[in-house]
């Protein structure tokens, strides 16, 4: 049986979770600024995560804690912050990747300016981190570094991939190995998308430190074909794909 | 009496603790990957911490420590990291603000691209707190989140003074209120060129957490007036100054 991934996340259960990520995000980021730049600031902030998104890492670090008797509550912070680090890298990447739509409406550096843009990434990306240190009063203090210390290397993998896409793209490199091209998706894809999120599910649920080889394999592997699926459907999706044709990949 | 800038930084003691830091960076930052690209990253990375600077914000932060009978051995990697906030932020900076010249040498983003320069910002930023992780095994966990702490909060102060500068700048407003002026200095300079290196040397020498107000109000009069120098000296330095003229402030 081929499982469609629409109609897996259209599962109650993937749904109800989707909701509560959604709700921490929207009351955590800050709103309302008596300063009138800065209050269009926030709205910046907010302008990706209000959009309609199917929030696959936050499903996956879930469903992770549970599978490995940990709880969805002690799991919900952690999360979320994936989707605040998916939502300020897909700031940057638009400006990257000269983007024109992001689910379905223009992209941030659009309705805005680029640097305008380039800096409410980087106050998300702040956002992102101060949500973690949330973590300190459920989990304890060993715990919430530990998972910090995860999203460090996530970052670290995930801009290197982002360097080799970006450089291959700029300089029209057709001549890549496929060597190359799976060590891309494996840092640009593979790390952010999968294997941290199981990683961080199980750190949550064990509640103490986990083997740095632990879901590498699994997740390296899962990545790189959602990135090949992602790449494909960048060339042959609807209008309702919410991205222009290609544009992803030239 | 008054004292030159120059003059102080010249002393013997801050040559010395500005070779200590210098060689912490250049020995931490990543080199010489096997995949060309990477590689390229990682010269992009080290290109302007390599560049000559003053090194204002690790020294307040090695001296406060020592102040509060403190090591400076305890400071280095914090210290550290503060340059690396210095040089992640600025290469940011510079794309928003369209500047020419950075320590007297052209932009990155001049050097290379805009997208490449973008992203090398959010990989040095990465290795930022992978340097400041690098403090669990000489300061254990409490202190090493402590002051991942004090980070996030000068992380998130900077990018809203960044956007109220670039916003005045982007829309030509010129009628600023002196308060608001105030705000942008405390946000956009203060913080990072003041308050929290003080506090994070403070807080190194005490080994526990210190006051959520110190050096908050003596620090943010410092870097106003630090900020009100910066700016007149983008209009009447000479061509040792190394930046382009008014391009801070037009």
């Amino acid at each position: 049986m081929v499982y469609n991934i629409a109609d897996i996340l259209s599962e109650p259960e993937i749904q109800a979770n989707k909701k509560l990520i959604d709700e921490i995000i929207i009351n955590f980021l800050p709103s309302n600024h008596g300063i009138k730049e800065i209050n269009l600031l926030y709205n910046m902030m907010r302008d990706y995560p209000l959009r309609p998104a199917k929030g696959i890492r936050s499903s996956i670090c879930l469903f992770t804690s549970q599978a490995f008797g940990g709880t969805i509550d002690d799991a919900l912070l952690t999360a979320s912050s994936l989707e605040l680090f998916q939502n300020w890298i897909l700031i940057h990447d638009d400006i990257e990747d000269e983007s024109e739509l992001r689910r379905g409406q223009p992209v941030l550096h659009r309705k805005y300016t680029i640097p305008l843009a380039i800096n409410a990434g980087d106050s998300l990306h702040g956002r992102m981190w101060s949500l973690l240190q949330k973590n300190h009063s459920l989990l304890g203090t060993e715990l919430t570094l530990d998972i910090i210390n995860e999203f460090i290397h996530m970052l670290n993998e995930t801009t290197e991939g982002q360097h080799m896409e970006l450089s291959w793209s700029q300089n029209n490199d057709l001549n890549i190995s496929q060597e190359d091209y799976l060590v891309m998706c494996t840092k640009k894809t593979s790390w952010y998308t999968c294997i941290t999120p199981f990683r961080l599910g199980n750190l949550i649920a064990e509640k103490k430190n986990i083997n740095k080889n632990k879901f590498v394999e699994f997740g390296t592997n899962l990545g790189i074909a959602f990135q090949i699926r992602d790449d494909i459907l960048n060339l042959t999706a609807d209008s309702k794909y919410g991205k222009e044709y290609a544009g992803d990949i030239i």
